[in-house]
């Protein structure tokens, strides 16, 4: 079996699919690895340091893709990847698959069978190849940071010989995998922390990382398949706006996470919420790719409106290339223990509801009933 | 007596010598003070904040600069600002009268009364006008923000379903007042943090903040007037490097904060350490603006070099105006006390130690035989 490394395509994209210490493991079980020449180079990870651990660099990338088992990848993939696959073959990457289904689409018409990091499920037998949630956590670390760069005053509240500062007041909105980090990480800095979720239940987690939890009660069911939140009818919006609006207003920063699986992101911060916060304040929008929490969002730029600066980074996982890299390449190799024998060769169960759940295309077939909704294909039953 | 504010006019300075809050303090010690329009603006303190408390607000400058009795600025001073100033008027601000004595001597010619913010006495009763040490600590946090801001790792140790992720490791150079902050923060994120300073003394202070001591034995006094690092001999510098550099190597991030009054900064990192430092790793030079204590450093840019990346930022207090303005405008205030009787009139007691160490210029004389040296003016007494 023969493992490649592609090298990612996209200017912004730091990561590599695995990193040597990974990569190493697989070697050592008799699996062929390969890497693209200079795959690891914006995340660190030199090609010598893939040799070291005996992984072949490969400079064609024509040969690398076509004689490859399996193809490993971060995102995005492009289209214009597909046809460098080999029909049979086994490509493993986010694909982004309820957002970009033609790509899907795609995939299947090349005889690709394509896992997508997206699609594990939310099991706890899977937690250890949950990519969403590895990459999440890393982009709530980062959020904070930017916040606190961003912020004009200390996070900490600090006892000078020039009085006493008073602590930043931060407010995170959504309290998944990236808001429950934010959560921990504006705390290690010294900030007072409010989160909000619509769902009620992660109230406990919320105040075990020491926040406050502001309560906002709903009258119809937030949660969806899988835990995660679920979009709220415009009346639940309105009455979520109006208890939220004082507790923007009061705070210094504002950490929003909402986001709908292949959908675009509810508003939560109006451009009137904004108008009403102190001049200084910082909103870090993490759903800026998928159209922003904040209704003043730019993706990939820091807005100045009404005294408040907007920051809606794009891919922030990326900009932490090496512990990106180094969890990300984890769950893929979690994903390929579920994949190969101890021999080291290749087998594909579907009857494990991981492979299930996460194999989108096989034998020229869109396998995930939501892609085909997403596609609008008929269910063919 | 009329106290005015002035606007700065340096490109990247955004903060403002005296904030609405404590401004209201002066303003209901019957004290006239007046704000210059717009002087507020990039430290997020509108004109109206400051109308609000009883502050004047002066649209023309030429009538600010001339009518004042003091005038309040932070830095960095231009000579081109010297004529605005009355006869017989007082200035207090950043002056940096060693770095640029030809400007003290500007300020004598002009017959005005200066007092140097660098100048206040490292003494317990003079700690609360000690701007020096508020901006260095506001200098100390910020630089461990854009470390970890720019290292590709986490700081923090975390256990998460893709595996424990191990704590970034912190050597800070210079443990003053922003070395310790910047332990401080770097200990708040959860890394590692190692430190060293030449003076043995603050051993104690770094080991408090849960850093571990660099010790490096050196055979001479390392400790100047007013607790200050003195400049080694070339011998004490080689020996520091050679025990330095196994640390720097094993650093993911370097903080250096090395500075002698009125010099160039001496070299800590050479190029030849950084070479040896592990891909991704980040230097943060806070003495980048009196030349760097790095070899690599380039002020006001960030530089990846040899896989390192070395950012030399420039003002870092004035990337935090609310609260860099606030405990600035805190130590003027406490200064001003001194200068004010309780009927809000004028006087300068030179008996008092404060007045004496911090006033550069009176009655057209320059008073600090510090500067005359720098000057190479012949002492005459």
């Amino acid at each position: 079996m023969k493992i490649a490394i592609a090298k990612e395509i996209q200017v912004d994209e730091r990561r590599v699919a695995l990193v040597p210490e990974v990569a190493a493991k697989l070697v050592k079980q008799g699996i062929e690895v390969w890497v693209e020449a200079g795959a690891g180079e914006r995340a660190f990870f030199s090609d010598a340091t893939y040799e070291e651990v005996g992984v072949k660099v490969i400079g064609d990338t024509a040969t690398l893709w076509r004689d490859a088992d399996i193809v490993l990848k971060v995102g995005n993939f492009e289209e214009s990847e597909v046809d460098k696959l080999r029909e049979g073959s086994i490509l493993i990457a986010f694909l982004n698959p309820l957002g970009d289904p033609g790509l899907v689409q795609k995939l299947s018409e090349r005889k690709v069978t394509a896992f997508s990091m997206e699609m594990i499920p939310r099991t706890s037998r899977a937690q250890s190849m949950d990519a969403l949630s590895s990459q999440a956590n890393l982009a709530g670390y980062k959020s904070v940071l930017i916040a606190a760069a961003t912020l004009p005053k200390y996070f900490p509240m600090l006892t000078t010989a020039a009085g006493t500062i008073r602590p930043a007041k931060v407010l995170v909105m959504g309290a998944g995998v990236a808001g429950l980090q934010a959560i921990a990480t504006a705390r290690r800095l010294g900030a007072v922390v409010e989160a909000f979720d619509i769902r009620p239940e992660v109230k406990e987690q919320v105040q075990s990382l020491g926040a406050k939890f502001v309560d906002v009660t709903l009258e119809e069911d937030t949660v969806a398949e899988g835990g995660y939140a679920k979009e709220l009818s415009e009346k639940a919006k309105q009455h979520t706006r109006e208890v939220l609006t004082a507790h923007v207003a009061a705070s210094d920063v504002v950490i929003t996470t909402a986001q709908v699986p292949g959908r675009k992101a509810p508003i939560l911060v109006t451009e009137e919420m904004v108008t009403q916060m102190k001049p200084g304040a910082v909103v870090v929008d993490l759903a800026a790719s998928q159209g922003g929490n904040c209704e003043c969002t730019e993706a990939g730029k820091d807005v100045l409106k009404h005294g408040v600066t907007i920051v809606g980074p794009i891919n922030l996982p990326s900009s932490m290339p090496v512990h990106a890299s180094e969890v990300y390449a984890k769950n893929l190799s979690a994903l390929l223990k579920l994949m190969a024998t101890t021999e080291g060769e290749l087998t594909l169960n579907f009857e494990d509801d991981i492979i299930d759940g996460a194999c989108v295309t096989h034998n020229g077939e869109i396998r995930s009933q939501r892609v085909k909704d997403a596609l609008g294909v008929a269910v063919t039953q």
